[in-house]
């Protein structure tokens, strides 16, 4: 393990445990913030998202984490006898046990508008591509194949778009230049003045598989939302539906999923994020599968700022100044709740 | 060679040749259309786009053609004894001799409006895509890779836009939902109040081609416009420019390209236009090079909205009303001033 030392070396142990892999790498500002505030730190010294285990073994001396995706379950901070907080590099949470982090006394922070347009591009990317067969026009050519596909136009098409958060609002925005464009939208609140200022339409779950031609879906993983696009739900959408998934694996069910993409060849999903990652299942053989490697969050200028929003809380813990974005109550009862 | 009937069997020979293919088969309404009119057409009979040789050899009797992008030359008109319209399926009149074709009585009409849309969301998709790498995603995934490769937002882009017809407007305001983003536009026509309205900045193109992260050009065929992307205006463009072109082949000097993309690794490129098509050339080795096969207006609802445009010229001729869509002077005069 290579311990990175502060520029002023006044501390003598890494206090901060750096996992999200790459960190730091797009600009070192992150790392030179946390230099100048004397705050030596570790970065994961694996190179790829740690497992359990592996985390369980290294955790145990550091009093802060800046978290990726890892499993930071109860086991690995029974493990963590130091740690004081953990600022999550990120919005979604269902890799933490917060409600058992917080029997510890663990503070929980997180990024939560940071990602939202660079996912709300992957998901715009992914309608586009999908509605056009780009993908399978590259890879024909490449194979010395010119084909032209009649696909559909983005305008006209009625989108669903489950979960009005920070993510679904700005896919909101963009769709709205394919006017004319029919939005249906579902969230656990249901908020009027919302959906009059976004200009969408409230529906219910079912209506929206029944009636859109593409669905996106923005919620984070809970107990609610785990497996809520299985058989009976993919079996109400349209013959030539498309399916996004950008958020989290889980939400959608895979088994049931790639059962459907089997069958039908005109239902389309892209899918970014799986129930295990790295995802190397039986979607990868499938033509009617646009794929991508968990990289909603994957531009510079969101990489980068969400960077410094977790750094910045490690600072305000080291100098003793409130947290900017502790995880809102909110998200510890929807662990609990089934 | 298979000659469709009307209907009700009115005229005994065929009146209109068809070349586009696929054409009437999302819909056959553009075919009912005319067989309700009596007036009896042939079908592309080969399946493909025409070469010159074929053409020639298929005109002869027809007195109107429904023409997509086969080369329509003096050579070809020469042999076109009877025709008196070409209803061009589309908007680039550089495959037609128009001059020629005129000095022979030939009117030419096209459909102005209906591709713009579907070229805009291609143009759209192929942005996001090789901002995001998608494209270099899903192979990977495809051979068990899982890399993720850090973008960039298209929010915060400067965007380089050279033609501000109907599809450059297009593009302009679906960039608009990205904002803040910079537009600066090109055209031979300078219009302060049109600037104002799309919200853009008019420059000259060597200040596009250095300062775009994206350059996407949207201007006709023209002598003027050919080669107008060569090696001189590649070097210009920054280190990691994106360069769209879903306009023609002929604009972007495909030597220099390739070229270009061999090395340079960061400079990216989305083609759906080539020089000559099909297109089986160097790019479809090119990692940082986005392959389609000139689908730009190619989704369903533009198409039959072409089909329809088109094939009521053809009505509006042989019932003796004034064309709705003939082309205009300007096309003309591009194709003579050097």
């Amino acid at each position: 393990l290579v311990t990175k030392s502060p520029i002023k070396r006044k501390t003598t142990t890494g206090k901060v445990l750096i996992t999200p892999v790459p960190f730091g790498e797009i600009d070192d500002k992150p790392l030179r913030l946390l230099e100048e505030h004397n705050i030596s730190y570790m970065i994961n010294p694996i190179g790829r998202r740690l497992r359990e285990d592996e985390l369980v073994e290294i955790i145990r001396e550091y009093e802060a984490l800046i978290a990726g995706t890892e499993p930071i379950t109860a086991h690995v901070l029974q493990h963590a006898h130091n740690l004081r907080l953990i600022a999550r590099v990120g919005v979604g949470l269902d890799n933490i046990d917060l409600n058992f982090a917080r029997e510890r006394g663990i503070a929980i922070t997180y990024t939560p508008d940071a990602p939202s347009p660079a996912i709300a591009d992957l998901t715009i990317a992914q309608m586009l591509a999908a509605l056009r067969y780009t993908h399978a026009a590259d890879r024909d050519m490449r194979k010395g194949v010119w084909r032209s596909r009649t696909g559909r136009s983005l305008s006209g098409c009625t989108i669903g778009v489950i979960g009005v958060g920070r993510t679904g609002r700005h896919v909101i925005r963009h769709l709205h230049s394919w006017d004319p464009i029919r939005i249906l939208a579902n969230d656990l609140v249901v908020d009027d003045e919302l959906a009059k200022v976004l200009d969408f339409v409230w529906a219910d779950k079912e209506t929206i598989y029944r009636q859109a031609d593409i669905i996106t879906l923005h919620v984070p993983l809970t107990p609610q939302t785990r497996n809520m696009i299985g058989t009976k739900e993919l079996a109400m959408m349209k013959e030539e539906a498309i399916l996004i998934n950008t958020s989290r694996g889980g939400v959608v069910n895979e088994v049931a999923l790639v059962d459907t993409l089997r069958k039908r060849p005109s239902f389309i999903a892209a899918i970014d994020v799986f129930e295990n990652e790295p995802y190397s299942g039986e979607m990868t053989s499938l033509e009617n599968c646009l794929l991508t490697c968990h990289m909603g969050s994957a531009t510079r200028d969101c990489r980068l700022r969400m960077e410094i929003e977790a750094v910045r809380e490690v600072i305000h813990y080291f100098t003793g100044q409130p947290f900017i974005n502790e995880v809102p109550e909110y998200e510890y009862r929807m662990q609990i709740v089934k």
